[in-house]
C-alpha cells in the first residue's frame, strides 16, 4: 500500500526530505551471505552526487552512506540493511519567499492539494535528492546481480536534441554528459551550457542496456518485466516516457517487420526489436529501453505563477539547480533497474516445483 | 507478490487461459453501497469482444459475465465481487503442430523458459483474451469513478502511420478504428485492410484522456500516478511504450518551453504539457498519455523460427487473428486506467488526519 | 491490503457468500509442474462438508469443485488456479424474519456497523461455509507440501470438557468427533448430543501436529512462523485462542523448566515445549499448537437480542446448525496450516545467496 | 513479502540488531497533519527501557529516539517518518565463547538453519531489543488513535502463578510488575526475585484492554481484527499464546453460556465474553485479550546444549538478563495493538461508498 516501498522479495522502503536530517533506505530480502562492498555503495552515490561538473548543480553533498544493520563482518546476514545518508549541506536559509508560491513544473501545488500543506524547504520529499536512497539500495541490488552475471549500463542517448550515434560503454563515465558517443558528448555539453547561459534548462533521453539476464524473469500478467521497469522509471520525477526495444517506432511497423525472427542459438533471436522481453518475460537477449527526461523545471528565467491564495505572482528561482538532469539521472536509472531485476531474480526461484 | 493481482485497496486478481474453461476476476475493495450495473459490465465486455468488424478477428465469444458474489439486490456489499466469463468458443482443434514450435513475437519461448513448459492452446494465459477479465473489473471501477465525476476516454490516435488530427470523442465508437477523427478513420481502416491483404498486421498508438480527477491523487515516491499508469499499461502485451503529456517531445525542449505557466483558477495551469500530473500527483487538469501498440505478432506470412529442440522451422500461422489490435485494446486501456484511479481515489481517503 | 487475500508467494484470494451463486478461490504461486490431484481436492472438501454425522448440520452441499484455469493435463502450469464450488442447496426461503434482527454471537451487528447493511441470507460471507474455498486451496497446498515430506494432522483434542488422552492419528477419521483417542470419542459424541437435546451447542479444542518441516521456515520479525499460524487460525470465526507447544502453561514455568535442552541429533532437542518453533523459525521438531473453539452461536433456545431499530427482540434460531463445530473445523485448520507452510517453503527459497 | 514490514496503510518497516549501530523504523501512512509529540515517543521508549527496577536487566540504554524525516514544525507531513535509536551500550566484549554454541530456548539454532550463519552478538535481530523500534512506531500510532478516542492499556495479569485479581488501571505504572492489582504486585515481585535467586527466570501473562474502538474495524475474512492482533502479538518472541474474551474457557461452554445477550444500547451487549470482536470486526465493546509469556530463556543455571559441530556442551549464560520479561513487554504489547488499530482505522475509511 505504502507509496514508499518498492519490490516484493528484494524490497526497499525509503524516507527523507531534501532539507531534513537525513535520507535513507531499508533493504529487506537481501540474500544472506552476500558480501556487501561499502566502497562500491559509496562510489555509486558519488556518481549521482551533484557538483561534479559544469553540467550539474554546485550543491555539495558528501553523501556518505552509513550502514546501521544487516551486515556482519562485511556479509549480509539476511536481516534488513538500513543505510542512511546525512544531509550535510542544508544551508540555513530563509524559505519564506517560496513558502507560499507554487513553482511551475514542480510538485508544490500537488503536494499542497494532497496533504493540505507541504514541506517547502527545497522541495521536501519531491526533491530529486530523494533518489540518493534509491542509488544506495540499487548498489546492493547490483552486488547481488553481479553474482548472477547481470550488467546494467545506462547512458545519455540524447541531450538538447544532440543524439549519441555510437555506443562505446567505456566512454560513458569519461565525459560529463555520460554519453556513450564521445563525439556527441561535446555537443551535448554545449547544448547544456547554452541553455544555462539563457537562464534555462534542457531535456534529453536516457538509454539503458542490460546484459546477462537469463530467459524467464518477469511475472505475468500484471508484473510483467516491462511493466515493472515502467513503474520503476516513471517513479522518477523527471521521466515523462519510456519505450522498450523498437518502442514507438513499432506503431508504424508491420508484424513482419517487427517480429524478431528466430534461429537456433541462445538466445534464439536474429534481431532484438522486442528489447529483450516477450510476453513480459525476459527472452535472454539484451534488455533495452529508452526514457524521455524533461528539462529541469527550476530555471532562473522569470516565470508566471500563483501563490497559495491563488494570486498571480512572478517568480525567478535562485539557488543551485542542474541545467540538465540527464547525466545525473543515469546512475539512478541503473539503480532502479537493478532493484527490479534483483526482485525478479528471487521471484523466479519460486516459479517451478524443482 | 503475486503477478496476477493489481491494486492495493481497490484490488483485482485475475485468472484464466485462452482455451481453458473460463476467465475471471475477483475484485476486492469495492466500496459497500455501490450500485452494480450488470448491463454496463456486459456492454464494456462487448466493446472488447472480437468479431465486431473487419478490423478484428472473427473469433466469436459471447463473453457473458456471471457475478458469483459480493452483490445483493444490485448493490455491492463490501465483500469481494467475483465475475467469470466462460470460454464458449474453444474449437476442439489439433494443437500438435504448434505445441513444440515457438511463434516469433509471442511469449511461447519465454513461458517455456520460465515454467519449463507451457499451455500451448491458443497462447494460454499470454493470450490477449486474458484482458476480458480486466475489462469486467474495469467496468466496476468505472461505476465507482462515475460517482466521483471521473471520465476516461481512450481512442486510436494513430494506425499504420495514419494520425488522428482532430478529437471528437463522440465519434470514437462510431467507426471500427475507434478514431476520434472521423476523417482519419477511413484511412486507418484502409491501412489495416492493406496489411491484412498482405498476410501481415499493423501497429498504432492509443491515446487516453481522463477528466474529473481532482488534484491530489497518486502516492509518491514509488506509486506516483504516472508510475501506476505505466505499470498498468505496460502490463498489456501489445504495448511497447508510454508517454505522458508532451512526453518524448520534452527531451528536446527547454524548461521555459515545457513548464506549464500558472494563473489563478482551478486547475491553475495555462497549458498542460505535464499531462495532468506533477510530482506523481494529479494536478486537477486533464490527464493525458499515449501508448505505442505493436503490430499483432500473429501473421499468416511465412516466418523463420525454431522449435523446442532448437531446430529451424518455417511457420505459417493460420486461424483467426486481429490484423490490428489497436481498436480492441481501447476499452482495455480504459479499464486499466479505471483500476488505477479507483485505487488512488481510495488511497487518498487516508492521506490526511481529517 | 485486501482482507480476502492470504499469503505472499503461495497466495490465495477467496470469494463467496453462504447463499450466493458460488464460493471460490484463486490460488496464485503454485509452482509449475505440480501434479494436481482433483480427487484429493474433492476428498478434502468432503471432509469439511456438513451432513456427515449426527454431530453436524444436515445441510447437504455436494461441494463439487470445478477448476477453471491453471492446469494442463493434470499439471499446474504456473498460472493461477481458480476453483469454484457452486452453492446447490440454497433453499429458497423467506429471510424477512431475520433480515432486521441481530443474532447474538454472530457477525450480524458488526457487518451492519462496518458496511451500513449486510447480506442477511444465511450469514452471507460471515458464514462458516466460506471456509470451503480455504479447504480447496489448502488441498493444493498439501499436494505441494507432500512433495517436501510435510504432513499435517489436526484433531479434536477436547469437546464439551472431554479430553483426548491418547494420540492415535489413524483413529481420527474413524469417529465422528475426529478424536485421536477412540475411548474419548464416544464421550465427546455424548456431550454433543446432550447439548443438542438441550437446544444448545458446545465448544472444544482442536490440536494440530505437523511433521516433516525442516528447520529454517518462518520470516522474522513480523512474519514469524507462529505469528503466521496465529493469523491464519484466528481468521476462522469460531477460534477464540491459540497456543504453541506448552503455551499458556509456560506462564507459570521457570526458564529451566521450559527451555528444551539440546543434545546431538537432528533435530537436537530433548523435549519440545517450544512446539517446534524458536524465534519464529521452525526448529525441525514437530510443530504443535492448540486452538480454543467456541460453541456454535446458532442455538434454538430462546435468546434476548435487538433488531436494527435497537428494539428488544426474542429470538429462536431455526434451521440446520452444527451442535458442535469442532469436528468440521479440523480439515479447515489443516488447510490453513498448509497454506501458511506452502508460502513459507517458497519464501525460504529466497533466504540465502546460494 | 518482507518479514520486517507490518501493516497495510499505516505501515512500519523496522531494522536493527542488538549490538549493531542502531535500531530503527520507517512509518509510512501517518496521516498528514498529525502533531508528533517527541516527548511522548521518548516516554514510551523509556517505559520499555531496561534497568528501571530489580525486575529487569541492568543493561543501560539511553534509547533516545531521533526523527530523521516526515515532520515539519512538529506536524506529520504525509511522507514517511523515520526514527532511529542508537545502540549506546554495546559493551566491546568477546563473543567467541558463544559464537558457536546454541543457547536453549533461543533462536540461535534456527537462525543458523535459516541463513547458514548468524549474528552472534547478543542475539542479533532475535534480541528483544528489536522491539524498541516497534515501541517508537507504536507511540506514533497511539498519537493518531488518541485523536479518535482510542485508549490501550496492557498490564501484567499474572506472574509466576500470582494473579492480578483487581483492575485499577492507574496502579499499573506505579509498581515494577506493572500489575493493575497493587496487592498482587508485591507477590509478583517476590516470585521474580525468587526465580532470580535460583539463577532462573519466570513466566506470566499480559492482559490488554482497549476502549474507544467503534464498531466496524477489522477486515474479513483473513484480516479479521482478532487475526491481526494474533499476528502482531505472536510476532513477539516471548509470547506463546493468545486468547480473546473468554478465550480457552469457551471450549467447555455451551452456546447459551457463551453468546453475549443483546439489549438496546451502544454497544448493545449485556456481557462481553466475545472480547469486543464478532466475526472479526470490532463490536464497540471493550476489546480484551490475554497473552501467555514464557520465562526468559537466558538463565545463569547450567544447561545442556550443543554447538554448531553438534557436540554436547555445558552452558552457563552470564551477563545481564531479565529474570521476568512480563513488565517490560507491557509497553510493547500496547505498541503492537496500536499499530493494528491505526491501520484498521484507516482501512475502514475505504469500506463504504459514502
Amino acid at each position: 500500500m505504502s507509496g514508499n516501498t518498492f519490490g516484493e522479495i528484494f524490497r526497499i522502503t525509503t524516507f527523507g526530505e531534501s532539507h531534513g536530517a537525513a535520507l535513507g533506505v531499508i533493504i529487506d530480502g537481501v540474500p544472506a551471505g552476500l558480501p556487501i562492498d561499502m566502497e562500491f555503495i559509496a562510489s555509486e552515490l558519488s556518481r549521482r552526487r551533484p557538483g561534479q561538473s559544469a553540467l550539474s548543480t554546485a550543491r555539495r553533498e558528501s553523501d556518505t552512506p552509513e550502514i546501521l544493520s544487516g551486515v556482519l563482518n562485511g556479509i549480509a546476514t539476511g536481516t534488513p540493511l538500513a543505510i542512511i545518508i546525512r544531509n550535510t549541506d542544508q544551508r540555513s536559509r530563509d524559505y519564506s519567499n517560496v513558502e507560499h508560491i507554487f513553482r511551475p513544473g514542480h510538485a508544490d501545488y500537488t503536494y499542497n492539494a494532497k496533504y493540505g500543506f507541504r514541506d517547502y524547504r527545497g522541495g521536501g520529499r519531491s526533491s530529486g535528492r530523494e533518489t540518493a536512497a534509491r542509488v544506495a539500495a540499487g548498489a546492493v541490488a547490483k552486488l547481488f546481480l553481479a553474482t548472477l552475471g547481470v550488467n546494467i549500463t545506462a547512458f545519455a542517448s540524447e541531450i538538447g536534441g544532440v543524439k549519441a550515434e555510437k555506443f562505446f560503454p567505456e566512454e560513458i563515465e569519461k565525459n560529463p554528459a555520460r554519453s556513450p558517443d564521445p563525439d556527441a558528448a561535446a555537443a551535448m555539453a554545449e547544448a547544456v551550457a547554452a541553455s544555462a547561459a539563457a537562464h534555462d534548462s534542457i531535456g534529453g533521453k536516457v538509454g539503458c542496456r542490460i546484459t546477462g539476464v537469463p530467459a524467464g524473469w518477469g511475472e505475468p500478467v500484471f508484473d510483467k518485466l516491462d511493466a515493472l521497469f515502467a513503474h520503476a522509471m516513471l517513479s522518477l520525477g523527471a521521466v515523462k516516457g519510456i519505450e522498450f526495444g523498437a518502442g514507438f517506432e513499432t506503431a508504424a511497423m508491420r508484424g513482419s517487420e517487427n517480429n524478431d525472427p528466430m534461429r537456433p542459438g541462445v538466445p534464439p533471436f536474429v534481431t532484438n526489436r522486442a528489447g529483450g522481453i516477450l510476453g513480459g518475460i525476459s527472452n535472454g537477449d539484451v534488455i533495452e529501453f529508452t526514457l524521455a527526461v524533461k528539462p529541469t523545471p527550476s530555471i532562473s528565467a522569470l516565470q508566471k505563477t500563483v501563490d497559495d491564495k491563488n494570486t498571480p505572482r512572478d517568480l525567478e528561482i535562485t539557488g543551485r539547480h542542474d541545467p540538465c538532469i540527464v547525466p545525473r539521472i543515469v546512475p539512478v536509472v541503473e539503480a532502479m533497474a537493478a532493484l527490479v531485476l534483483a526482485d525478479c531474480a528471487l521471484r523466479q526461484r519460486c516459479a517451478r516445483l524443482d
